[in-house]
Order: C-alpha cells, then sequence, then structure tokens
C-alpha cells in the first residue's frame, strides 16, 4: 500500500453506502461478462432489492452520474466502484491464528480476488510452525514484526480463539500493521489510528436461528 | 430441528441485542474454562467495551437477573445463553455451492461448534460430486429436495457465484428450506416465513479499505 490513494479514495463514506457498494459491484461484473452496455438505477434498484433513488445517492459519492434514459455505463462503473473500494489493489496481510477458520480464510481465493492478498500467518502451535498452507508459510508469533515489514503487510486477520484476540491485536498494531480483520467474537480495542472491521459470522447464525425458532422451527 | 423449541427460544429480540449476546457467551465460556464462579456486568463491560446498563437490559431478555454485589453466575449465565441462541442444539444444513469458500466453510469446526451441522453440499461442478470435503459428500443439484427430506435439513448456506445466489435460493426454499444464510454478495428474495441472513464478507473488507485510505495507507 506504498502507492498514493487517489483523491476520492480518501472520502470517509457513510457505512451503510459503503456496504453496498460492493453489491452493485458484483452485480455491474455480471451485466459486463454478458456485454451489457448500459443499465439504469431502475435496473439496478430490481436486481439488488435497493431503492433506486438510493443507488443515485449513493453513486453520485463516487461522482459518477447516470445519463437520463441510458443511465450508467457498465465498464465505466465498474471500474470507478472497483478503484474506490479498493478491489482492484492489492493489500498485503498476515492470518494471526492458523486453526480451522484461519486456514479456511487463507484457502479462500475470494478474497484474492477482492484485493485481499494474504502473505503469511502466524500461529502457536509448533506442529503447524513451517508448513505452508495453499503457499502461505505459517511462522511462529515472533516472527510478526519482520514479517510486517519484509511484506509491507498492512492489515491484520484475526482468527485466534476468543480469549487471545486482544493481546494478538495489540502484538498486530505494535508491529505496524494499520487495519485488523477481526473474525473473533471478542470485542477488541485498538490504539487510534489503527482501523478495525469485525465480522463476527457466528453472531449471524445466533440470529438466524432466533427468527427460526420464532417460526416454531 | 423436529424437537419443540424452549417457550423462550420464541422470543424475537431486538437484532442489536440478538448479535451482543455471543459476545457475552463467548466472554463466559472463557471465565467458566478459568473456573470463574461469578461475573459483574461491570466486569464483562470492561471485557467486551459495552455499557453496563446495555448488558444487563440485554441479559434481562432472557430472564436473568443478577445479584447485588454478586452479579450472575457464570456456569448458569452460559448455559442459558447457549441454549437462547441455539448454538447447543444440531441444525443441519445443506452447503450450496462447494468453491473456495463453500469448502473453507464445510472445512470449518466452529460452525459445528456453534450448532450448524453441514450434512451435505451441492454443486454443479462434475470433478467434485461425488467427492467428499471434510467427510461432507457434494451432490448434484437435482438431489437437493431428497437430500433435505433424508437430513431434516433447516438451514441453506449460499455460496454460488453472486449471479446464481437467486436461482439457488428459489430451490433451496422449494425444497423445503427454512433458513438461508447468504455469503455472497447479492440481495436474495425470500418467499414470506423464510429466515435469512446476509454475511458479505468483502463488504467488511471494503470498509476497512476505505478507512485506511482516509488515513492515507
Amino acid at each position: 500500500m506504498s502507492e498514493k490513494a487517489t483523491s476520492n479514495n480518501r472520502i470517509q463514506l457513510p457505512e451503510p453506502t459503503l456496504r453496498r457498494l460492493p453489491w452493485y459491484m458484483a452485480y455491474v461484473s455480471t451485466l459486463r461478462a454478458s456485454e451489457v452496455e448500459n443499465v439504469s438505477t431502475t435496473r439496478i434498484a430490481e436486481a439488488l432489492n435497493v431503492d433506486p433513488s438510493q443507488i443515485a445517492k449513493d453513486l453520485s459519492f463516487l461522482g459518477i452520474r447516470g445519463k437520463t434514459r441510458i443511465g450508467y455505463q457498465v465498464a465505466e462503473l465498474e471500474e470507478t466502484l472497483s478503484n474506490f473500494l479498493g478491489f482492484g489493489r492489492s493489500h498485503n496481510a498476515i492470518m494471526a491464528g492458523v486453526g480451522s477458520l484461519g486456514a479456511a480464510l487463507i484457502a479462500d481465493s475470494g478474497l484474492q480476488r477482492y484485493g485481499l492478498n494474504i502473505v503469511a500467518g502466524i500461529d502457536i502451535n509448533p506442529q503447524i510452525i513451517g508448513t505452508k498452507i495453499s503457499g502461505v508459510e505459517i511462522f511462529a508469533p515472533d516472527a510478526l514484526k519482520e514479517l510486517v515489514e519484509r511484506f509491507k503487510a498492512s492489515i491484520g486477520v484475526i482468527a485466534v480463539p476468543f480469549e487471545s484476540a486482544q493481546s494478538v491485536s495489540d502484538s498486530l498494531a505494535a508491529a505496524g500493521i494499520k487495519g485488523i480483520w477481526n473474525f473473533t467474537p471478542s470485542r477488541i480495542r485498538v490504539p487510534e489510528g489503527i482501523v478495525i472491521a469485525n465480522t463476527s459470522i457466528y453472531s449471524h447464525l445466533a440470529v438466524m436461528y432466533n427468527r427460526l425458532s420464532a417460526l416454531g422451527e
């Protein structure tokens, strides 16, 4: 991430808008694959179940405006979205905790497609230190600082057991990591200037189970 | 899911509360592992960075109240949370789409620990149909209805390419699936009576990239 970010990349968008942009991008990519040239907000709205005026507003943050009766140019829209979202650039990341979930995330080539390049893993388990998972080498935790420097890693992905999440996060921040993606259900505190994203997939399960129970399932 | 749900399981909680309950459970589990007997809201609040009065309110939905100066009994709190969240029961699930992410989710034993039992996978790729991933057999899509019946599966996990998400969701609903866990960035529409949970992990990445860009990273 040494290259200069483009200026519109620096705008801090409202989080709901940011979460919708990848939906637009995924949809627009399929349109381009089917060689569709233009697309209206109405069509995007129908495909994604989002209000058309909301779509126009979200896209205007990126400086893109559709043309009356024609809509947006698909190729241009895809490129702008991809650049804006940072999916087109490669962000080097360290996987902290290479158990079941950590190994699964390393193996998921989808992350690569979205710009996340996992360059190394760290784990305390001596049985996996020195081995490779999907080509990614696993190191002991004390190699962290050197790995961050060697790979110019900016992101740390945390998939350790709950009770170690805070201390691992502290180590990542101390080693120079700028963004932490936390897959544990732990609520991590980070120093100022460090970005945190929480993806507690098991919490989503709990929400679904509860809704199913309410249905009598 | 043929057994009767307990009565408090049927309460439909506010989603923010539901999302916090797994944090409490994860924390309380570590306390129990360290043989701590009682815990106060203040202590939970400190560990999880949540307001103590919010914690008391969330837990009161489950009919649990702490005792003055003692707090909550750890073992009781863990059991109530686990039962309420449905993590203690096994929910049979079909994985729809066994590419990189689908295979990773099948391999993640964490899901099993949280009550999600993936019993079979479906995929259109003839090269993997008939094979097993972490002991889970992969079938052709036309086996879906029979699989749902045979395994009494109530949940379908969608990890297919974006453009197939809606049609796969329709097939799952038609086959008798009651809950759909959507890992694609697609916005799926489901018939009434079907529960949907969206986990768009790549959207979280987009949010993080944007926040990092704002910092000049």
